[in-house]
């Protein structure tokens, strides 16, 4: 009798047994780390890490710790009953939704502190932010034993960070990083996207296009400095109240990139739509030979 | 043919490699992690995770990242062949040896940050020290993949920090604390008794005698103040030239205690003779009923 939902479970007795029980049968298990609001972005999560592995986790978890007084944890979209139909639909094993006091039991007191990919970019405007993210997933994949760990490309500098913390602590599993999903006209998915207006969602593409021409022009290997001017003035041009950063970097340790240098780039960007803030990256494109 | 010492490995993937192969066959794997300079106090936390575990491997690494540039780094004693010819003799299966940039290599980047437990004592004179071991303790239990882990009661503050952050980052293993080996006159073996004079280790043992008393009041429930005072002119008089702290706390949280609140009682001591910091603590005896 097939569960009309996912099944879930909210202690980590409960997740280590059910995984216990894969592994003895052999099966290999993915986790997929969420803050739930799911969308499409997420879903393509679960299909790749049914390619990797026997059994997948997806983790719903509001983690305060990485969100500043300031910023919107109380409001952040909780669409639990949603998410596990979806996560059903797309064939997900188990839903691993602790509690908050589950996740930080009262005398909790340790934090990882990551820096390399964790410097500047989004450390320079929530310099909270890494810290609180590396503690959690650090959390997940020491709780769920996981073999793969699924990250979109959407947060491309937290895939880089994860990395970088797997790599520095020998976490036994492999971070498996997945391109971005878009909406048709080019929109990266995310679970902040519903805080927007139709007015809103209709400018909100620029940072797309603004993104697109700076690795165009990084590519080319000409151009980029106004490229990058050029895109600050779309931006605010489409109404953008705050343009946090628009910058070229190396795509895998996140500091200054030249094209010389003859490494992979990433177009990083972050901007401010009336009180959302919106992030999106795209690779520079490899030099034609 | 029995080897003439233990074998070691100095790679994560050798290391992996091994520990992989014993758990195909169903062994459960201890690790005692120390800095080499072996005494009887690191054989007897390998007979101890003997009886824990089917497996025992012992690391030896001398970590950089917990002692402070004014530190004894570069003095602290490194006795390599001598240690494998003991910990063969103990019947240790593997000693995990890797070398600086095995442990943290071009890049590296990522601190574990404890708190909790870590607040004050040690903290307060070796503000470095307790994220340093934290740190490359994860990495071990993350590298070694074990089941158990042995760490004695001498370094007590480091016992309840370890277990503070291995229950804060759900690490999937045990912390097993041993008690203290002492010399014949009560002084806790430490590879840094080697620094002492004959005439320093003669009177070393007063910090041994001044625990004691301390321990012996704060159970009583009298005198405990007068206790630790006498406490530091007993260390003065033996030629001790600097008393870092000489205190009680609770024996888990190391917040302060009280006999009132019922719980276990530590005392820990840390003092200065000549250039070598010895450090002890002891149980508050449990009141008699």
């Amino acid at each position: 009798m097939a569960s009309k939902t996912v099944p879930y479970v909210s202690t980590v007795a409960e997740l280590r047994k059910i995984v216990a029980r894969w592994r003895k049968a052999g099966e290999r298990v993915a986790v997929i780390p969420t803050m739930g609001a799911l969308h499409e972005g997420h879903l393509e999560l679960v299909r790749r890490a049914q390619r990797k592995a026997e059994r997948t986790v997806t983790s719903i978890f509001v983690n305060p710790a990485q969100f500043a007084p300031t910023e919107d944890f109380d409001k952040y979209p909780r669409t639990f009953e949603d998410d596990l139909a979806k996560l059903k639909g797309v064939g997900c094993d188990l839903v691993w939704a602790p509690r908050k006091d589950e996740m930080y039991p009262g005398g909790f007191a340790t934090r990882i502190v990551p820096a390399g990919a964790a410097e500047g970019l989004e450390t320079d405007f929530r310099p909270h932010f890494f810290g609180g993210v590396a503690t959690v997933c650090t959390k997940l994949f020491t709780q769920t034993g996981a073999d793969f760990a699924m990250f979109g490309e959407k947060d491309y500098q937290q895939l880089c960070v994860i990395r970088q913390i797997v790599r520095d602590l020998n976490l036994p599993l492999e971070i498996v990083g997945v391109p971005t999903v878009r909406e048709p006209d080019g929109l990266a998915m995310s679970s902040r996207n519903r805080y927007l207006s139709a007015d809103q969602r209709a400018r909100a593409i620029t940072i797309h296009h603004v993104i697109t021409k700076v690795a165009d022009a990084a590519g080319k290997g000409r151009g980029l400095e106004k490229a990058i001017e050029d895109g600050h003035a779309a931006l605010t041009t489409a109404g953008f109240r705050q343009i946090d950063y628009v910058a070229v970097r190396d795509a895998e340790t996140l500091k200054e990139w030249s094209k010389k240098a003859g490494r992979p780039g990433r177009v990083l960007a972050a901007a401010w739509l009336g009180e959302t803030r919106l992030i999106d990256n795209i690779a520079v494109p490899a030099a034609k030979r």
